[in-house]
């Protein structure tokens, strides 16, 4: 499995994705599902993926026109002038991709099935921030949705849903999803640290804070045992049951 | 979907089911999960089922004989000697229900599947608490893991995981499953109140305290926008994150 969150606030876009992946619980790996895209002043575009391993590499490397010669590379990603555009261009590679492998002897698609998400902005366009559908069709966030996830989705929905307000910072962005990562990590084995982000801020059309959190830092511990703590602390301040 | 916990604590056992069934979202329905097999003095079971309702349907009437006139009736899950016995018995008539349906020119029986929540003590034995699979094989509850959820698990796992503690009172326990369902209920349209809940206490060999919570109960409702406040708190409680 995966989780990636991409999450719109008033000041920028949060993208946040794990790096586990898996075949059987007894083949796992590393590997990054987030990629970047950025003409700085023109655009910056970030896109994380979740599902088959070889159809989001090829996406991926399909975009980045890697099919050529270095010298000849000007892949349409970094030309296309507009996000919704963008988003078109992702989709059909998208499905060419996977109509590509099933056609060959397989009957079913939907092992190489995969979602992406894509974030960002171009020119004087809005920041947008759109989730692609293996079949190619795709939406886009707005305030009554303003988040998307990917992935193993349900367990770190909850304080998504109750702790997001448009207005946070970007320090509080990242504190809620760490701890919607963190509830995901400790339910489902096939999601798992390191967890790379990008926060990617409102005009400034150039890659912002980027990092990768990993097993051993400090802040994510102090979350993790500090949510446990937190949840049971709230939970016995409710009012209490009483039978009749 | 469904929702049903069955949940082991030093004092009994606690049940808890929904009530809503659905065969899409433009055609649901309130049916009860929960069945009761006493004979006092001698034993208390309690059934919760997730799944095909025909299926669950039929197998709680096989259980009960109803093809018998009610005269002859003498069903054997209450003259059974032993909790492992019964479970035998759920599961065997499971399997047969699923594999009947399934003969009848379907290729695949996943249609008809469902899986029951069989809890109780009889005579001098321990109180046991099984999860019985389609196939009619089945688990059993222990001290690592003592509760088992069936129908939609996982967004009303992590404060079960967390806030679970053996030596709870039967209203903790109340409390703690009703946040748990207000977490499912919340997320997933296919969950739905009225709950149904027995608590059974170890040793009484007896019906224990039944009840519905119903859409309108006053507690419910107290809880279920106090866990939203108290989830904000604990997470603005929570240590800041800082950017290096």
């Amino acid at each position: 499995m995966t989780y990636c969150v991409g999450m719109q606030v008033d000041r920028g876009i949060l993208f946040m994705s794990d790096t586990r992946t898996n075949s059987g619980v007894d083949n796992i790996s590393t590997f990054r599902k987030m990629f970047h895209f950025d003409v700085p002043g023109d655009r910056c575009l970030t896109l994380m993926t979740a599902g088959n391993l070889a159809t989001t590499q090829a996406v991926i490397s399909l975009l980045q026109e890697r099919g050529k010669s270095p010298d000849e590379r000007s892949p349409d990603i970094e030309r296309l002038p507009s996000m919704f555009q963008v988003a078109r261009l992702v989709g059909q590679t998208l499905r060419e991709v996977i109509g590509e492998h099933a056609g060959a002897g397989q009957t079913a698609s939907s092992t190489f099935h995969a979602t992406v998400l894509l974030g960002g902005q171009i020119g004087d366009g809005e920041p947008r921030l759109y989730l692609i559908y293996p079949e190619g069709n795709f939406i886009e966030a707005s305030p009554d949705t303003p988040f998307f996830q990917v992935g193993e989705t349900k367990y770190g929905r909850p304080i998504l849903i109750r702790a997001y307000e448009p207005d946070m910072s970007f320090e509080e962005a990242m504190k809620l999803l760490l701890v919607s990562f963190d509830s995901t990590i400790k339910a489902n084995l096939s999601v798992a640290l390191p967890l790379d982000y990008h926060i990617y801020e409102n005009g400034s059309l150039a890659m912002g804070r980027t990092g990768r959190v990993e097993a051993d830092d400090a802040y994510f511990q102090e979350i993790s045992s500090g949510w446990g703590v937190a949840l049971r602390e709230a939970f016995s301040n409710l009012p209490s049951f009483t039978f009749d």
